[in-house]
C-alpha cells in the first residue's frame, strides 16, 4: 500500500460521508472523493492555521493569492492564461452552477445539459425554474462522443445556456479539440453562454489532453465562464472552496447585476489556503495519485462480467452499463443489495440501467469491491440462463 | 493580563485583517473582532479536523446539529425557541442581508434602515438595485432612540422590508420590547417582512436584556428572518458560518423559490463545527469575555475629553460623536493621523461626523488606545481655543 493510500479500517475510523453513510459490511464506490490521504503541504497549512488559532477576519490578500495561483496553474498544466480580476472565488461549483444559470438564462428558458450527467446539473436547471434540454451523448461502441450534428438544433429550443462539463462526469469522456469547437461555432451563432465546468481537468490519463474550452480562443473566451477547483484532483472537497473564471467583463457584469459581491458568501480561510497551496505545491503528489489511478483503471475494464464499461479517459469514475444484467430494479440497489457495493445510480444521471462506480481507492480496496460486483454479476449470469430475467 | 487576552507584540504575530491593515505604530480599534484568544473547546474541535485531515464531504449530520446547537442555545438564553426545520446555514451575515432583501422586496423598492447603520446593510439594499430609506434613531442625550412616531409614515415610501439590527451596530442599543413593539406593530398593519440580524444578543451588559424579535409572539414570527452566528460573541469571523432562521414556511418558501437549496453555497465544516461547540461549551469563556467588556465600557465612558460617547448597552463597539473637535477632515481620518488609532469611519454608517471604536481588546491595549485618543483630542482642544477651528 502506498504512503497515501488508506485500509478501510482507518477509513471507516475517521468522519465522513463516504464511508458512513452505509452498513459497515458495505463497501463505498460512490460520492466523488478518493480514499486517499492528503498532499503533506495541505494538512501542514491547514495545521498551520490550527495551531495559531486566529480565527478573526482573514488577510485581505486571500482572494488575490487564490486567483494568482489559479492562473500560474491553468498556464503551467494547460497552457490557457486567465485573467485574475475575472476570478470569483465560490463555495462549489454546484453553487456556481445555480447562479450561472439563473444570471445567463430566464425563468421558463432552456439550457442544455449533455446528458448523462452529474445531478447537480439537472437540479440547477430545475431549480431555478428552467428546462432541461438534452443533448444525448452517444455510445460509439468504444466510448462516449459527442453528436455534433444535432448540436444546433437543440438550440431551436429557446435555450441560450450550455452546461458543459468536461472531462465529462459520468462518462469520463475528455471532449476533443473537434467536438469543443463545435460547439464553439453554434455558440457564436447562436450568441450562447457556454459554463464549462472543468473540475476534473486534472484528472486525465495519458494519451488524451484536457482542452480548456475557454483557451479555443478570444471570441470562444468572451462567452465562457469557467468552473474550477482543487477539490475533486487533490481530494479536498470538504473545504468548500471553487472558483468562477469569466472570459469577458460583460459576462462578469452581467453576473454581478443579479450577484453582486457579497451575496454569494465569502470563502472560508482554510478552503482557500489549501487550494493555494494544493494548486503551488502538490503536483508530485498528484502524479502518484494518477499512477495508482492508472492501475485501478486498467483492472476495472478487465474484470466486470455482464456489465459494459469503457475505461474512462479521465476521472475515477467508470460509467457502468449494466442492462445486460436484466434487472428488475436500479443497478444501484442491486449491487447494494447482493454485492454490497454502495455505487451511484444511473438514473440520477440521467441514464437508468447504468450505475456510475468510484474507483478513487487502494488496490486492496478496488480488488475487493471487484470481487464481490464480479461474483454477485456472475451468480446473475448463471441465473438469467437457468430461469430468465 | 487574563488568560485570553493577548499583547500587542502576540497579536501583531499572527495572521489576519485586523492588526495588519496599519502601519506597526498603529493601534486597530476598527474591524468588528476581538483581541481574545477563542476559547479552548473551539481550537480544540478544529485542531482535532486538521489532526484528522479527511477533507472529503462532511458528515451528513452537519447542519442538523448546527440547527440544534442554534435552538437549544436560543431556548436557554433568550427563552425562544426557534423551529429547527426552518434555519438555513449560509456563509455570513451580509449574505443573509443581501439575499434576504433580494427575496422580500423588487428592484426599485425601498427597504428601511434605522440610521446610523453598519455598511453591509446599506450596500446589501444598493447593490440590489433596491433604496434606502431611513428611519433614523433619535439621540436623547443618554442614548440612541426608535423615533416610534415617525415609524409608520416611514413605510409609506414602498418599502415592504425593515432591516432590524439589534443590538444596534454601531449604537449599542439594545432595543426595549415597547420600541420593538412599536415594529411589530407596523410590520402586521403594512405586511411587512422584518429581517432582524440578532448576532450581537450575547455581548449585552448587565442591566439590559436581548429580546429576539420573533419571540414577540407567532404573528410577529410569520414575518420575521432572525439571522444568527456565533461569530462575534466567541470572535470567529473568518470561520465563515452563520444562520438565517425563517419565522414561518411561508417565508422560507418563498425565499427558497428564488435561492433554491445550494444556489448560496455550502457551510464549511470547520465554521459550523466551531458554532456547535461555542454554543454548547462556551459559556464560561464568554461571561469572562464580559468582565473585560464591561470593565473597557466603563473606563470609555470616562476618558474621552471632547467626543460624547455613551455607554453601549451591548457591543465592544463605541460610537463617538467627534463634531465637538470641529475637524476639518473625517474623525477616522484625523485619529489615525493624530493619534495612530484606527477605528471605523462615521460616513461609512451614514454618521458623517462620528467614528467607531472597537474596544474588544484588552484592557492594557485599550487604555493606551485611549490614552492616544485623548492626548490628540485635548491638543485639538487647545488648537482650537487658541486659533478657532
Amino acid at each position: 500500500m502506498s504512503a497515501f493510500t488508506l485500509s478501510s479500517a482507518e477509513l471507516r475510523a475517521r468522519s465522513g460521508r463516504k464511508w458512513h453513510e452505509y452498513p459497515d459490511d458495505v463497501l463505498p464506490a460512490w460520492v466523488a472523493e478518493m480514499d486517499f490521504e492528503v498532499a503533506e503541504p495541505i494538512r501542514a497549512v491547514l495545521r498551520g492555521l490550527t495551531d495559531e488559532a486566529a480565527y478573526g477576519y482573514e488577510p485581505s490578500t486571500e482572494y488575490a493569492q487564490l486567483a494568482d495561483a489559479f492562473a500560474t496553474y491553468m498556464q503551467q498544466r494547460f497552457g490557457w492564461q486567465p485573467a485574475t480580476e475575472q476570478v470569483l472565488p465560490i463555495a462549489d461549483l454546484v453553487q456556481a452552477l445555480f447562479t450561472a444559470v439563473a444570471a445567463f438564462s430566464e425563468r421558463g428558458q432552456g439550457v442544455v445539459l449533455q446528458t448523462p450527467i452529474y445531478p447537480p446539473f439537472q437540479v440547477a436547471v430545475r431549480d431555478t425554474h428552467r428546462r432541461i434540454v438534452e443533448h444525448r451523448l452517444i455510445d460509439d461502441g468504444s466510448r462516449y462522443v459527442m453528436d455534433t450534428r444535432s448540436l444546433a438544433d437543440v438550440f431551436n429550443a429557446d435555450a441560450p445556456v450550455l452546461l458543459l462539463c468536461n472531462p465529462h462526469n459520468p462518462t469520463g469522456r475528455v471532449f476533443e479539440r473537434a467536438e469543443l469547437e463545435a460547439i464553439a461555432e453554434v455558440a457564436a451563432d447562436r450568441q450562447l453562454t457556454v459554463v464549462a465546468d472543468e473540475v476534473h481537468a486534472d484528472l486525465v490519463y495519458p494519451g488524451r489532453q484536457h482542452i480548456p474550452f475557454a483557451s479555443l480562443g478570444p471570441e470562444v473566451a468572451e462567452r465562457t465562464v469557467t468552473l474550477q477547483s482543487a477539490t475533486k484532483a487533490y481530494n479536498i472537497p470538504g473545504l468548500r472552496c471553487g472558483l468562477m473564471h469569466f472570459g469577458s467583463t460583460a459576462l462578469r457584469e452581467r453576473f454581478r447585476d443579479l450577484f453582486p459581491d457579497r451575496m454569494l458568501g465569502t470563502v472560508n480561510r482554510f478552503g482557500i489556503d489549501a487550494t493555494v497551496v494544493a494548486w503551488r505545491e502538490c503536483g508530485q503528489w498528484l502524479e502518484e495519485v494518477m499512477w495508482v489511478l492508472g492501475d485501478n483503471r486498467q483492472r476495472l475494464a478487465a474484470e466486470l462480467p455482464g456489465v459494459r464499461c469503457y475505461a474512462p479517459e479521465a476521472t475515477y469514475l467508470a460509467w457502468l452499463d449494466c442492462r445486460g444484467l436484466e434487472l428488475t430494479e436500479s443497478p444501484q440497489r442491486w449491487f447494494l443489495e447482493h454485492a454490497g457495493v454502495a455505487m451511484n445510480e444511473g438514473a440520477d444521471f440521467m441514464g437508468p440501467g447504468f450505475a456510475r462506480l468510484n474507483f478513487g481507492t487502494s488496490p486492496e480496496i478496488l480488488a475487493e469491491i471487484l470481487s464481490r460486483v464480479t461474483t454477485a454479476a456472475r451468480a446473475r449470469g448463471s441465473y438469467l440462463r437457468k430461469v430468465g430475467p
